[in-house]
């Protein structure tokens, strides 16, 4: 009888029956939250399983993977090739994408992880305990290794995620939601412990970042234009993954040989990620003996120079920076250079024109390193090494899903302990307060 | 010359020369992010030399308080008895203020604390190192006492402050920051170290919430109304303060003596705090031996109940709960009462309908207990104990500017610790990434 009545409705009513982006979003985003509270208290090992049969399904399915990047590749052939690059996936990225989600099976529990014990006066024994988040948000652009790389952190650390991918790597991201979210369904798991929001319209994002009421984190990986977006609509709390206009300090007492190094290293060994060097500072103490050889040796790598007034006294041939120009994260083979009068200026000058994301002295002078690594306000310093180190596998941390540069909750790059929070277990015998 | 044109403008061009209060914030935060710079490298004893002279300024000023206090008193005379105890000071109460901020000097400094130490196979050392988060503004509302414990817990970890108090206690917030701050200008810190806005203009929070390049987190305490509009305007990230909508779940296999101390412990000792109990849910197996005596009593001590049928149909006199109630943080001798027929039943209940502030159980069940304290999803969870213990002090922590009732970066209780952010000091030898 309602079987027949609500065809009937389907049948006479049709738009009545079509539901709305800003509803299917509020249905996804409820579903996460409900599909939380089991995945927060599944246990380690059930996880762990269910990661390694996600990478096998990758790895089984992959020909769906690359036919569906095709498509997208398709759709994209007037973007540049960095672009396309950055796009592609082929079998070998399908291994690292698998691999990668192995990885994570075999990384530490973060879940229920006593944080600091405390026994107090009035006899409560005082727990905190690291505990999932809850639901997280992440939208990201283009590379849809992104994807699994996400879902499998996320997961691993007791949260539910919703994704929204880049529209141009849509059918990839599909296809792999669809076979990561098979193998979730059929271990048992409520449907909405991962979500993909499969739909190209733009207004998917601001109406998810109304959802405060079930959605506890949204992490904004990308250029400037999405970051500020997300920040002006989101009523959920935002944890930035922003550029990186990372520096190297040549201070008047560096072993220039060694700055010579660090400098070639933080840009050329890879440009077009967020840890390269995009500004390099030179005392003036130090720029006649270490700027001629190293500009030469950027040159010859096919760096352009965009310099100071004394940059260009130096190498006629620099371009003039302006001041958009040391605030600019190139991800290639620019650089911006200044020659500063001491180590307080540029400090100033970090602080003012850089992203607070990673920024390095070379000095061989312990005490300027120290005031260097106290007085700049960004995620990582480094003192006689190159910038390209920020990054989780780096640092120890057997993964990432990015680098925040943020400073609250998290800092630096993020992995399972960052996507996780803490409560506070307290156990009594019957104490009241006094 | 320059001068006399400065005196000829402002004499025939009034209206010029008048700052907007929009204008007026953006400098207030500008000069408190410069600040900033300066104050998060203080030595520990610099800092607590100043602490320890603000408390006694406060003490050798304090009739200066008593009377921009009373003002405050005339003007809010149409208001309850309640709200005008929380505004008012008197001695005793100003030498509370004294005494915490000599409490504060007294805490560790958590600034430059390295939280962990790891060696990489690159050969870098990585130490993740506490640091001040930088610009922090408050808002809360009537209390004044407010006032000086966040400048005194702010500036010990670090930041730069920016305080906007309730409009009704303007005159004796302006009398505690000019004191406060004299001790602080006397003392060589720069302008801009802490700050006071010192106008009832409701335009003045729309305008601080814009002022994200400068503030790096808004900490709002109040109600509903308050915590809405700050998370609606603020581009700066929030760890909201808001209201304790605490129970207490009394299990079936509870000790039925100790939950009836429980009780009423959390729900009478202090009834106008965050950490009272506002409902009481009971398991249908326990509600006939333990409601009968503990309704009795709770009216004998003048508590309301707001009851669901079950309640209603063992004490009569009971007035029926709407589901309102059980979203209700009364901060009064009221209290919603509710029968739940398993632990699960419980558990949902909190997480629907609480504000994941404080929770307790009372079971004589170890496994109950644990998955109570696994699945509710507050800062703070008891196992047979009353809720009222959620509180910096009672932790431990020496202190508290709030109980943040938000997930990321701080939850529960919050002192110094979580007043400051980390960052990454990275020690090398020359390494470049391969």
């Amino acid at each position: 009888m309602l079987t027949i009545l609500l065809v009937k409705e389907q049948f006479f009513y049709p738009d009545k029956m079509k539901i709305s982006l800003n509803k299917k979003l509020e249905n996804m985003a409820r579903a996460a939250q409900a599909a939380s509270r089991p995945l927060g208290v599944l246990a380690t090992d059930e996880k762990n399983k269910i990661l390694i049969n996600m990478a096998s399904a990758l790895l089984a399915e992959k020909d769906k993977i690359i036919s569906a990047n095709k498509k997208d590749i398709v759709n994209c052939q007037s973007r540049n090739k960095a672009f396309i690059d950055r796009l592609t996936l082929t079998e070998s990225r399908i291994k690292q994408m698998a691999d990668s989600l192995i990885e994570v099976s075999k990384l530490k529990d973060p879940v229920l992880n006593v944080i600091s014990s405390r026994d107090v006066p009035s006899g409560l024994k005082i727990n905190k305990v690291r505990t999932p988040i809850g639901v997280i948000a992440i939208i990201y652009e283009s590379r849809p290794n992104v994807t699994s790389d996400c879902i499998g952190l996320c997961f691993k650390a007791g949260n539910c995620v919703i994704l929204r991918g880049g529209s141009e790597s849509l059918n990839s991201n599909r296809a792999i939601f669809n076979i990561l979210n098979k193998v979730a369904l059929e271990a048992g798991l409520s449907r909405g412990t991962i979500n993909l929001i499969d739909t190209a319209d733009h207004k998917a994002v601001d109406y998810l970042l109304k959802l405060n009421n079930y959605i506890d984190l949204v992490i904004p990986r990308g250029g400037e234009e999405l970051i500020n977006k997300v920040v002006r609509s989101s009523l959920i709390p935002v944890i930035k993954h922003y550029k990186g206009v990372c520096h190297v300090y040549v201070d008047e007492e560096a072993d220039l040989n060694m700055a010579h190094k660090i400098c070639l290293n933080a840009k050329i060994q890879r440009p077009g990620v967020c840890n390269a060097m995009e500004s390099m500072l030179v005392h003036q103490g130090a720029a006649v003996r270490f700027l001629p050889g190293m500009l030469k040796d950027f040159k010859d790598a096919q760096v352009q120079i965009r310099g100071c007034a004394l940059t260009k006294k130096i190498a006629k041939w620099v371009k003039l920076a302006t001041q958009k120009d040391y605030r600019t994260e190139y991800l290639d083979l620019i650089l911006s250079v200044k020659v500063v009068d001491s180590l307080d200026s540029a400090i100033s000058h970090i602080n003012e024109y850089g992203s607070h994301h990673s920024d390095s002295i070379v000095t061989e002078n312990a005490q300027a390193a120290e005031k260097f690594l106290k007085e700049v306000d960004s995620a990582c310093v480094y003192v006689n090494a190159s910038t390209r180190f920020t990054d989780g596998h780096q640092f120890g941390m057997g993964a990432e899903i990015g680098i925040s540069t943020d400073k609250l909750h998290a800092r630096g790059p993020m992995a399972l302990e960052e996507l996780t929070t803490y409560k506070y277990m307290v156990y009594g015998s019957g104490q009241v307060r006094e």
